[in-house]
C-alpha cells in the first residue's frame, strides 16, 4: 500500500474509519508561513456531511496539529495533523462484513490484505479520509493564495444536469457562489439538482456527477515532459480520492471529437502578456502551463452504498448472496468531493512550484 | 524535467527528435527472460509512420540493445535501447523557431528551458519519443503475456465516428483485427474512420479521438490505495504521451451520469471464480483490480501541426504574427498512438506486478 | 526537508521535541502480521533515558497506535503511532535561543528555516525523534525474527575503550548480554565505559563510541547494485540518526590497510552451504548479500552539550559571545544508541526485502 | 536492480563491462549551462587506466552525447552520453564463469540474477561502469563551479602509507598537485605509495587506501534533516562505487574517541562571516552544510582481483575448489578511484542545491 504521495512536497495519509483516528504528515513546507486556522477550519467545513441532503453522521473532525507549527508559522519541519475518531457507529457494518458491497473495495481489499483489512466503515478505504486531504489542500492553498494562486472549484454536473463552466476565468460574483456547501454557478442548476439528489434518497439510489477544478495566477513554466507534467502530476493525486473514474484538461474528451483547426488555441500578445483567445488546452501545452488558467474536470461514480437490494457474494463462503446495505450515506458525494478536488489540485500544484 | 518513470519498474527516457539519438533505459527487469526481439519489432511497427494516412517520414525505428540482454534472456541489469535518428530532415523547422505553432509546446518550452531547448521536430516534447515507450511497452508485454495477462488496444473514436467498445472480453475474432496499423472492432466504422482522417488530411486540418485499453488475466489484489492504485499508476504514465487530455476507467464519464443502482456491478461466484456481471467500474475497486479485465479510454486531441493559417505570436520579439506549420505531419495520430497506449499500461501493469 | 524514507516500506517522521507530539508512519507493511506490543515496548525501553549515566528527564515514551492494527493484527494500511510530549520543561532553553551551540543544528536549522523552525530542545533535530525509529525498528524487526531474521547490536567502543567483536556469529552467552540498556560483549570492558562515561559527566564534558551491528539469517542475494546495495539503503538511514558520523561494513576502514590476499574471503561449501571462511566484506559483496551475517560499525561523535563554557556566536546580532549549555544531557548517548541502529537496520533490512 | 539515483537531478547508468556500450542519462539538469567538452574528457582522464601502476586495458572512454546538449549547452532534456565498448577480451574469463572469485560479486550475482547475469569481466558490477559516474559527475562539477562549489579529492592512504589530510582548505599550491593521475599532497608520500602498488602488484597481490574529498563554497543552509541530510546523500550514492567498504565525515570514527569539548567546534564571527575554529564536523550539522568545507574519507578495499591461488567454490556443481583469478587488473584502485568520489559528490551536491 501507499498513502504517500509527492516529491519535494510529500504527504502522507494514516487512519481507518472507525479506528483511533485519521491523519496526515506534510513533509516539506517552507518555514515562516503564517498559517490561518480559521481559514483551514471553513475549507474543511466544505466537506464535512450536514445537511438534509447529506449522511446524518456528525464529524467534528477539527484536526489537532501535532507538529510543525511554532508560533502560528510552520517551522519547516514536518506537519503532522490528526483528526480523532469519536462518533462511530461500527455495529451498522458488523453483519455485511462478508459480503461484497457493490461498487466498493470490499473484496477486492479482503483478497490483498488476506482479511486482515479493518472493514469497519470502509477502513483506509472510507471517504472519511479525505478530510486529511482536504486539510493538506486548505494548508497548500494558503501558501499558494500568498504567490497569487488560486484554485477554485463547483459541481460541474449531478447526473444529467450541468452547470455553466467556469469559462476564461472566475469572476467575483462566481467565487461569491462557490463558497459554500454546495458550489454550483448557475442558481437553477443548484435546484436541479437538489432535486435529483433528493430524488435519489428518496428511491434509497445514489446518483454521480463532475467536479470542475480552475486554478488561477500560474505563471507560464510550471512542469515538465515527460512524466511531471502538470497533468501527470494532478491525475495521479486525483485518483487517490474514492470514486473518481475519470479526469480531463481542458477541453478533454470533448477534444477527441474536434479538428485541429477547432481545437487549437491561437495566441495573442496582450498588453506585453501572452494569452490564448480560447483555453481548449486547459493551460498546458507539453506538461507545461502556458500562463492561462489551468482547468480540469473529474467524473465521481454514483456513491456505491444504495438502500436497494443488491445480488452479490459472501467472500468468505464463495456464495451467491443478496445484499441491503444500511448505515449512514450520502446520496451524492460530488458536492462534498468538490473542496477534496480543488485540495488535491492545492498539493499536486505547491509540489510543482517547489521544483526548481 | 523528469523523464523518467516507475518505482520497482523503472523508465528513463531521452532524446530529441533530431538529436543523434532517443532510447530508453529499463530498471528493475527480472533476469533471465527470453526477449523475442521479431516480435517487438511487430509492436514496435505499428507505431511507425506509413500508410498514405499517415506522416510521409519514414522512420526505421530499429532499436538497438546497449546493455541488460546476454545470450537472448534479461540480464537483471538495466536494459538500455538507442534509436539513432538518421532520416532527420531540420531545415523545414527553421523558419518557426521563434513562433508558437497554437497546440505546441513550444512557447511553454521556450519559457520553461530559457529558449536553450532543442526545438527542431519538437525536440524532447516530439511525438517520435513514443517510440521509446512502445519498446519498453513491448519488452513488458512479453513479460506480462508469459503470465497470463494480454493488453489489447483499439481506436475507439475518431471525431464523431465510435467503434464498438470491448465489451466483457477480447474474443478471438476481435483479437485478430487488432493485429493491424489501423485496429478497430468494427469494419465499417474502419472505413467510415478512414474517410474523416482523409478528408481532414485534404483540408490541410486534422481530427482528434480515442483508444480503449483492456487488460486481460489479472488477478484480483493489484494495486494499492491510496496512491499507488491502478488508475493513479496508468493515469500516471499515460499523460506522458503527447497530446493526451483525459483518461477514463471503465464508464468513466459515463459513470458520473447515473445512478449507483445502475452503476453497480453486481458480484456473483461462476464455478468458484468471483466475478461481475458488468464491469462498469473498469476492473478496478479502491484502486485494486477485482479479477475482471481493466478497461480505460485515453482523448487524444487533433494533431495541432495543422496546414492552415493561423494567429499566433513571435514569442522572442512578442509581437502577434500569423504561421503556416509546414513539415511532415499525421492528419491525425489515434492510430498510431493505440500502441502506445498498450504499451504505457503493460509498462504500468507490471511495475504494479513487481510490488509485493 | 525530508523525514520520509524507504521504497517499498516507507516511514515518515514527524515531531518536535517540546510541541504536542513525535511520531512515524509506516507504510507497506504486509497485512496479518501480529504485532507483540509487550515486546515493542521492551525493544523501546533500551533507548529510554535512566540510570545514573543517563539523563533525568524521564520520557513515558509509550506510543499510541492510530491506525494500522485491528484486532492485534497489522492491517496493511499505514501504521501511525503517536508519543505525547508531556515532560518538557522549556524554560531551560529559553535564553540560550540564538547561542549557538557548539556541534549542535542551533545555527544551520536557523539559517536554512530562517528562524523559523522550533528550537526548543533541539526540535525537530533533537535525539528524541530516535524513538520514533526505534518503535518502527521495533515492529519491523518482529517481522524479520519471523522469518528467521534478528538483528544484534552492542556498544563497540566508548572513548577509547573497545569491546570485542561480534566475530562470526552471535553466540546464545552474548544474546542474553546484549538484553539490557548497556549492551557490551566483555563484562570487564563494560566496566571501563561506564567509568570513562562517568569520568565525562563529572567534568561537565561527554564522549563519543560506537555500535557494531550484526544481522544474521539473511539469505543470499539481497540488495542490488549499484544503489540500492545493503550499504547503500543501510547507510542512507543511519545518517537520519543524530550525531553518526561514520559507518563502515564488515572491516571497512581496516579493509583499506590490507592486502587483497588478506582481505578476500575465501568461498567454501559447508554441508551444501555456501560460506566464508571470514567475514571481512561485511556478508554483502556488489551490494548483494552472500549468505553470511551483515556487519556494519556506526560511530557517534560525543554528545554536543557539554557543561563546559565554550566560545561562540550569537547568530541574531552576529556577535562573538561564550556559551555554558544548561539543560539535562547524557555525558554518552551511545549505550542509548545502540537500540536506535538496530532499529533502524531492520526498517532498511525489510524494505530490501519488500523488493521483489 | 536499480542503477538510478537523485530526485531532483536523476541518473540512471546502464551497460555491462563487455556488452555493446556503457552510458548514463542525468535527468534535471538546467538548461542553457554551456559544457566544457575539454574539462569533461580530462576530468574522465584521470580515472582512466594507465601508466605502469595500473591495468594494460586500453580504454578510450570517449563518451558520445546522444541528447540534452544543443548547440553546447543543456537543453534541460535529459542528458544520455554512451561509451561503447570496443576493446573488450572475454576470453580471459571464460573458463572462470562457475568459479566464485574471492571478494567478488560473481556469487552472490548469480544468485540473484538466477546465472542469467552478464559474467563478463564482472558486467554491470564492473568498476568500468564508474566512467558513467565521472561523466555525469564532471558535468555537475562545472555546474557547481559556476556557482563558485569546487570539489577536490586525493589518495589520502594506501595501505599503511597516509597523506597530509586537507585541513581548513585547499590552497592553490595543493590544487595544482591534485590536478594528476595519482593526486597526493605529500610528493614523498606520493613516492611511498607508488612502492606500495608496485610491490603489491610484483606479489600478484592488491592493496587498500582511502579517499578524502573536500568541497569548498557551499553555503550554510543546504541539506535537510532527517534522510535527505548532506550525509546521508552522499553516502548513498558513494556506496554505489565498488569496493567501497566505509564513509566518513569529518573526524569520523576517530570523533568517535574524543570528549566533546575536544570535537565540538567552536563558532567565531569572522568579518561578518560565520565560521568554526576546527572543522571537526566535517562543516555539517544537523544534516545541513554550516558554510565550512564539507570533507569526508572513503575507504575502498583491495582489489579482489590476484593472481594468488585461492580457495573458493564452484557455484554450479556447488564444490570446493582454487581458483587463480587471470585477466588484466589494477593492483590499487585507489587513485583512479579518486576522480569517481569527486565526481559521485559533485552529483550529490548539485542534486542538494536543486532542492527548494
Amino acid at each position: 500500500m501507499s498513502s504517500t504521495w509527492g516529491k519535494n512536497l510529500k504527504i502522507s495519509i494514516f487512519g481507518e474509519s472507525h479506528g483511533q483516528a485519521i491523519g496526515v504528515t506534510i513533509d516539506g513546507l517552507q518555514p515562516n508561513f503564517p498559517l490561518d486556522m480559521a481559514e483551514i477550519a471553513k475549507y474543511m467545513a466544505k466537506r464535512k456531511p450536514g445537511g438534509d441532503l447529506a449522511t446524518p453522521r456528525k464529524e467534528d473532525d477539527l484536526p489537532q496539529i501535532l507538529s510543525g507549527v511554532f508560533n502560528g508559522k510552520t517551522t519547516g519541519a514536518p506537519l503532522c495533523a490528526v483528526i480523532y475518531n469519536n462518533n462511530t457507529k461500527s455495529g451498522d457494518y458488523d453483519n455485511v462484513s462478508h459480503q461484497a458491497r457493490p461498487g466498493h473495495a470490499d473484496y477486492t481489499a479482503y483478497v490483498k490484505y488476506q482479511g486482515a483489512n479493518d472493514y469497519r466503515g470502509g477502513g483506509h478505504f472510507s471517504g472519511r479520509l479525505t478530510a486529511c486531504l482536504v486539510f493538506a489542500g486548505a494548508v497548500c492553498s494558503q501558501v499558494l493564495k500568498s504567490q497569487g494562486i488560486e484554485v477554485f472549484g463547483h459541481v460541474s454536473s449531478i447526473g444529467g444536469v450541468i452547470d455553466k463552466p467556469f469559462g476564461m476565468q472566475v469572476d467575483e460574483q462566481t467565487k461569491a457562489k462557490l463558497d459554500c456547501a454546495f458550489p454550483v454557478i448557475d442558481d437553477d442548476v443548484c435546484q436541479q439538482m437538489k432535486q435529483v439528489v433528493a430524488h435519489a434518497r428518496e428511491q434509497g439510489d445514489s446518483v454521480g456527477g463532475t467536479v470542475e477544478c480552475m486554478i488561477t495566477g500560474l505563471p507560464a513554466g510550471v512542469g515538465s515532459p515527460m512524466f511531471d507534467g502538470v497533468e501527470n502530476k494532478i491525475a495521479s493525486i486525483v485518483f487517490g480520492i474514492p470514486a473518481v473514474k475519470g479526469i480531463e484538461f481542458g477541453l478533454g474528451f470533448e477534444s477527441a471529437k474536434l479538428l485541429g483547426s477547432q481545437n487549437n488555441d491561437e495566441f495573442f500578445v496582450d498588453e506585453d502578456e501572452v494569452k490564448t483567445k480560447t483555453n481548449n488546452c486547459g493551460g498546458i501545452l507539453g506538461g507545461i502551463t502556458n500562463g492561462m488558467p489551468v482547468t480540469f474536470k473529474v467524473a465521481f461514480k454514483p456513491t456505491p452504498s444504495i438502500a436497494k437490494i443488491q445480488n452479490t457474494i459472501d467472500f468468505k463462503t464463495n456464495q451467491n448472496t443478496t445484499i441491503q446495505v444500511k448505515g449512514r450515506h450520502d446520496p451524492c458525494i460530488v458536492m462534498r468531493a468538490t473542496p477534496v478536488v480543488t485540495a488535491v489540485a492545492s498539493i499536486a500544484v505547491l509540489d510543482l512550484l517547489y521544483e526548481i
